[in-house]
């Protein structure tokens, strides 16, 4: 781990986040996903467990593309819109020499036939059919395997289900797909000054945020959580919790409690459950430079911030890439890249990673980031006035107006 | 209404898209969202009914923004590394002239002081600290509304929460959110070759794929769906099925059953039924051609195509601005737009737009868009095998190799 030359508040280094996440990842033991079988309609958003294999070829046999009549190419030869070729209407199961029979879309091509004619290049009588154009073999016929061929590979294993993945699992039959179990996140906020939202404060306490932002942040990534409440600062109190936490959970994320002030508990707790304990406490990362990440029973403990940006920032370095690996993805899902010019100058902050909220939107055909997060970093309604980050690498030079910069959005860009 | 000069398939003329959406809101009655009251922690991606406002100022009091001592700003005047102001440590609740009190970050300033002192700047000894820097008055003190005002418009109706707004909803003290009702849809599907998947089925049958493709693009917009089956093709039983699902719901959606042929029915079906039934049918849209509009009770009939991909291109027009629209949205919410430069030429449709399926990834820093639906534009696999759609609008003449083009993604973009 590499010590930057920042002023670190409390901390004697801080470590960069690259590395931060190399020596949590090194002490985590990840195995393969525990996976689950869930009917279709359940299965949007989880992530595959095992590869998606065509268990037979898609359409699985000849078919028509279009509303007309099955018949043989070679007798339409000399078809034309002056001297149109007349066919014999059959309803038998095989088309013989100089015969059509009527044919809907999706309907298997008959014995005998190789062609499908549109409606609209035929005249209908009574038991005939007029035809006015020529045609190759095979035109307007799905071939067997045309869509999906038998055994073909539709989606790897960790791939995120999108509604078509459930459609082609549909038309090949399947009613369930074996789903990568959802990640169980147990969530301990500390802090003397936080209340439960909805309960009684005194007018120095404030309501908890974090819990509630943690559990949403999970759902986005398909992990479940468990609220294990609000813990006083008291460290055998912290341990306890932690402690409960982890027997029950894949995950504990913690919130509060992680500067370097007397009342900061939280990885002193940590480290009193067990070894290795905290791996790596102060991270180059703004905000979010209290985070600490741990390792009790090889199983990942992450400590936020209690303040919200900070705690929110940390949870998409660590928490992000934390889920996507449990999950058995083989790389962090990437949040949608959008290519924006800046409206400001945006400074860096050298030696330390910045996430910079931005508010992104599409104006005149051209798309703009907007840094709102400058004045205030850690106000909470930068995040609800933004849609999107900016990240400032830690040997950067800053930005300048006009720029034009990758943002990694988390809502939909705003058309004006 | 305007016809476009292309050959349609048993359509006397195709509609542009744009007229068919207007065409089709315009007769349809969709009133203010109907409003429900959910807890935060069912309110991700929700639509909010009502402005949220702050019900106070977030800070609710001065508060430290770091772990310190809370002094006067005017006591350090002096100050300096090498000649510290010595101050008398409190513990009262009022800091008087030359005191300093402990504080940690989210703690209330106490009464008489003004500024906090970060520890790091200071040393301190049994009943004193040394102070080691001047500080203009309010360092490191977050203010009253410094993060929001009372008062402050948090987000307007029609928003979609996010994990930031609950965040901030659960900061202000709200356990509730007051959010649209989920838009109830009905889905019927139609068509003597389709079978429910995980039934038997003979050999001329496949298994349903739209419904179960229907049902979950229903839900990532947030609306709720009820399964009306599979009917045959038999236009009494379609009517009776689109009454029972109309008399039910907000929205029904069919698919199957609606190209020109004999079997086609649903256009049919949705006209016996009441005025003005079918407002459009045919469409200037590739693939979704046989896509129709209709209106019954005011209430709005999306006929789809029985074809998997024209389904979903059908759905991703004509669904996703009407799920907005009744979810109270200001607008058709944008899918996010990834610029990418494209690695083939693709043609255009000239008096048709089309949705092209492409495959988004990005490679040594830059993004490219592989076009894959161009073989075979109705394989469901197209889906499956893309990330974005490539619009081409009616009058494009088509896009050339490594030309940059904006990609309305679907799926996460892949990183290679």
């Amino acid at each position: 781990m590499v010590a930057v030359l920042v002023k670190p508040q409390g901390f004697q280094t801080l470590t960069l986040v690259d590395d931060a996440l190399k020596a949590w990842f090194g002490a985590l033991k990840i195995g393969k996903p525990k996976a689950e079988s869930v009917p279709l309609e359940l299965a949007l958003y989880r992530v595959l467990a095992e590869d998606l294999i065509a268990p037979e070829s898609l359409p699985r046999f000849d078919k028509s593309a279009m509303d007309g009549f099955a018949v043989r190419a070679i007798n339409l030869e000399s078809a034309s819109e002056s001297k149109p070729t007349i066919l014999q209407l059959t309803e038998n199961a095989e088309v013989q020499a100089g015969q059509a029979r009527q044919i809907w879309t999706g309907n298997p091509i008959p014995k005998g036939a190789d062609t499908v004619i549109i409606i609209e290049d035929t005249k209908k009588k009574d038991t005939t059919i007029e035809a006015y154009v020529r045609l190759v073999a095979g035109k307007n016929v799905s071939k067997v395997g045309e869509d999906t061929k038998k055994g073909t590979l539709i989606a790897t294993a960790s791939t995120r289900l999108t509604p078509y993945h459930l459609g082609i699992a549909a038309a090949f039959g399947y009613t369930q797909l074996k789903v990568a179990a959802k990640p169980k996140i147990g969530i301990v906020a500390t802090g003397n000054e936080i209340v439960e939202v909805g309960t009684q404060r005194q007018p120095h306490q404030i309501y908890d945020a974090n819990k509630t932002m943690f559990a949403a942040m999970c759902q986005e990534l398909g992990a479940e959580t468990t609220d294990y409440g609000i813990i006083k600062d008291n460290i055998d109190e912290i341990v306890q919790k932690i402690k409960t936490a982890l027997d029950n959970n894949d995950v504990v994320i913690t919130s509060g409690g992680t500067s370097v002030g007397g009342l900061d508990l939280v990885p002193d707790a940590v480290n009193k459950i067990g070894e290795p304990g905290v791996v790596v406490h102060g991270i180059a990362l703004r905000p979010a430079m209290p985070t600490g990440v741990g390792v009790l029973d090889g199983k990942p403990v992450l400590i936020l911030s209690g303040n919200p940006v900070a705690a929110v920032v940390g949870f998409e370095v660590f928490a992000r890439p934390l889920i996507c690996r449990i999950l058995g993805m083989k790389q962090t899902e990437s949040r949608p890249i959008v290519k924006a010019k800046l409206t400001k100058t945006v400074a860096s902050a050298c030696g330390r990673k910045i996430y910079v909220r931005v508010h992104v939107y599409l104006k005149g055909g051209e798309i703009f980031a907007d840094p709102i997060s400058a004045k205030s970093p850690g106000s909470i309604s930068t995040m609800t006035q933004s849609n999107g980050y900016l990240i400032i690498d830690e040997d950067c030079e800053g930005l300048g107006e006009n720029e034009t910069v990758p943002i990694y959005m988390y809502a939909s860009l705003e058309v004006q």
